[in-house]
């Protein structure tokens, strides 16, 4: 008999080569590769290559394989319909997991017992996440879809597709690094997840769409919109220390602070960080990041030692804030990225597939008898 | 360190007391009532009650129960409009997934947090599955959208939703029988993905949209279909013994026959066994019936002993067919029957939440440097 141990806290679920965590130093590598070279030289295409297959694409391989998602991010007049048959404020992550699962609906599916069939499909999903999320917001602020352009880097078509404006180019730069950054962390629930549903074999649109839906719950996703909720909660850089003093006295969770793996600095926070900065110098401060440096400041300062620093939450949400997008769309740009690692982790699994099925401790009666109705007391047992 | 199993096989994922199984004896309890006690005895309704609070209901405790149910077997509009948008070449199992999502998108979502409210949720989920599966067979076929009646058990509103007829009562007593034998099944992969996608806390219907997309996989629902297609493939009574031997030489899988945990008879069989002989007496048998009884003869004659056994989805199949309905909607009948389950395992999980984050066994490199575009070899690494 195994132990129980509830949550399958460090119980290993799965061998994978895609990405690796230090948390005692601050480390985070995607095959292999540091993720601040990856956020300082690489896009988010060719890190999507890089997790699907292992390696840095070539030239005209990654021109092939841009070209391909680019084309996979427009769509089809059946998902622009449910699209449009969707409330105007329905949860982005909840139409989000609608309009993926209806791929496989709407599409044919491919097989996920051939190599280059996954990787079609992988491709085919890391683009339709941004065409779904930039669809779903066009539709609920009552504005036309815009159409995909291909030829334009992933980053800068979302932008576009989402606002229907040809974004700065720093601003493009920082949306890449964005994705870049949140594309895979090893092991999570969101991955699980997708390993756990791809297990049964099915399709994998199935897979993904139940990622999605992992990743809409508040213990996942979600922490940037709360760090922007609590910044804006705050007020102002000077209210800050008083602020922070309270919520030590009361033992309150300060949001974007600390990490489960990371036991000193979050390695993607420190180029979201400088991010931050550049997005803020060029384009004019705001209170929100005023307040967040400063809250970083004073936590750092009282409590680095003790290990509790900013994760990658922290600057996320102000990032997306000063790019223009709406709050609550700090998630739905989580999944577009965290995308292509669910792909990966999912054309891994399905290299040696084995069906996830545990088992249970019965902890239930026995030996109990069926009542007919007319000799039942209510409530029949306590 | 903990030793890697793959597919967590044994691996206690979860402590339950919602049903139980015991595979040496060909056990299956519901909180601890014998399958067979609540197939000859129960009703669908009861027994989603039973799963979810452990206890059989009162008398007006279930009509209340009930009616609540039937109440959510309407379709709301923009879940109308959804299921219209989906090609009608579409897996119903896609469709189905798509729109349990939706029901996250398109109605405000309880909270998880609280017991009444997520008793309500289960509830809501349990009317909407059977609308959306008749639903959508109605589009598909081009006919228009029954509506719900309340006042109907749910095996017989299901029936007149999804043909607009009122079924005979051994029909409809056969399609509750079938929703009873489905309803759990301890920690299956459907049920085990519920959990995963809930303990993130998010909304119900995230959860078991993603439980839909597992339940979709061949290696976990289906089976009942494929052993139609198998039936069918045999093509008569009499060529069912050569048609054995051949399978045996080639040491091929019989479907419908032997089961992972049952080491014996899967009790449901016993029960779906007499239930198609009632059925194919009163309304006339059927080449593929013979087939099957046939088929479990020469099998248990020759097999038994070895523990070769029909299980639950050997006779479903047939028993569906039988009953008028199309062959690819026995897993989504199969749902709308483990969504009573996945509802209880998730109350069950909600109660003392821990979010399922496992580990990895890490497999890949280290140290790799990121190469520039113009200093890269294709394929950098082999």
């Amino acid at each position: 008999m195994i132990e129980y141990i509830p949550g399958l806290e460090k119980v290993p679920a799965a061998e994978s080569a895609v990405s690796f965590i230090d948390g005692e130093k601050g480390i985070l590598k995607y095959r292999g590769i540091l993720i601040e070279e990856l956020a300082a030289h690489s896009t988010f295409e060719e890190v999507s290559f890089l997790l699907m297959t292992g390696r840095l694409p070539g030239e005209q391989e990654l021109a092939e394989f841009s070209r391909r998602i680019g084309d996979a991010r427009s769509l089809s007049s059946e998902l622009r319909a449910i699209i449009k048959s969707l409330p105007k404020d329905a949860s982005p992550m909840a139409a989000l997991q609608t309009c993926i699962a209806a791929v496989g609906a709407v599409q044919p599916s491919a097989s996920v017992y051939d190599e280059a069939a996954r990787q079609a499909s992988a491709i085919e999903f890391i683009g339709k996440f941004p065409a779904v999320v930039a669809a779903f917001h066009r539709h609920r602020t009552g504005k036309e879809f815009i159409e995909a352009d291909p030829a334009q880097s992933h980053a800068a078509d979302f932008l576009h597709m989402l606002t229907g404006e040809n974004a700065d180019p720093l601003k493009v730069r920082a949306m890449d690094i964005c994705l870049i950054l949140h594309a895979d962390h090893t092991m999570n629930a969101s991955t699980f997840a997708t390993r756990v549903v791809a297990s049964t074999e099915c399709q994998a649109a199935a897979a993904f769409s139940a990622a999605v839906g992992s990743l809409a719950g508040p213990l996942h996703g979600g922490a940037n919109e709360a760090v922007l909720h609590q910044l804006e909660a705050i007020g102002s850089k000077e209210r800050v220390p008083e602020w922070f003093e309270q919520k030590l006295a009361k033992k309150e969770k300060i949001m974007g602070m600390g990490h489960r793996v990371y036991k000193t600095k979050d390695p993607r926070c420190n180029v979201l960080q400088k991010l931050a900065r550049d997005l803020f110098e060029k384009f004019g401060s705001s209170p929100l990041y005023d307040i967040a440096a400063e809250l970083e400041r004073i936590a750092i300062d009282k409590l680095g030692p003790r290990g509790i620093y900013p994760n990658v939450d922290f600057y996320a949400g102000i990032v997306y804030a000063r790019l223009g997008i709406a709050s609550d769309l700090g998630t739905p740009i989580f999944a577009m990225s965290r995308i292509a690692g669910w792909a990966s982790h999912w054309m891994e699994q399905m290299r040696h597939n084995r069906i996830f099925r545990p088992t249970q401790v019965y902890q239930g009666e026995h030996g109990v008898s069926y009542v007919p109705m007319s000799e039942r007391k209510t409530p029949v047992r306590a």
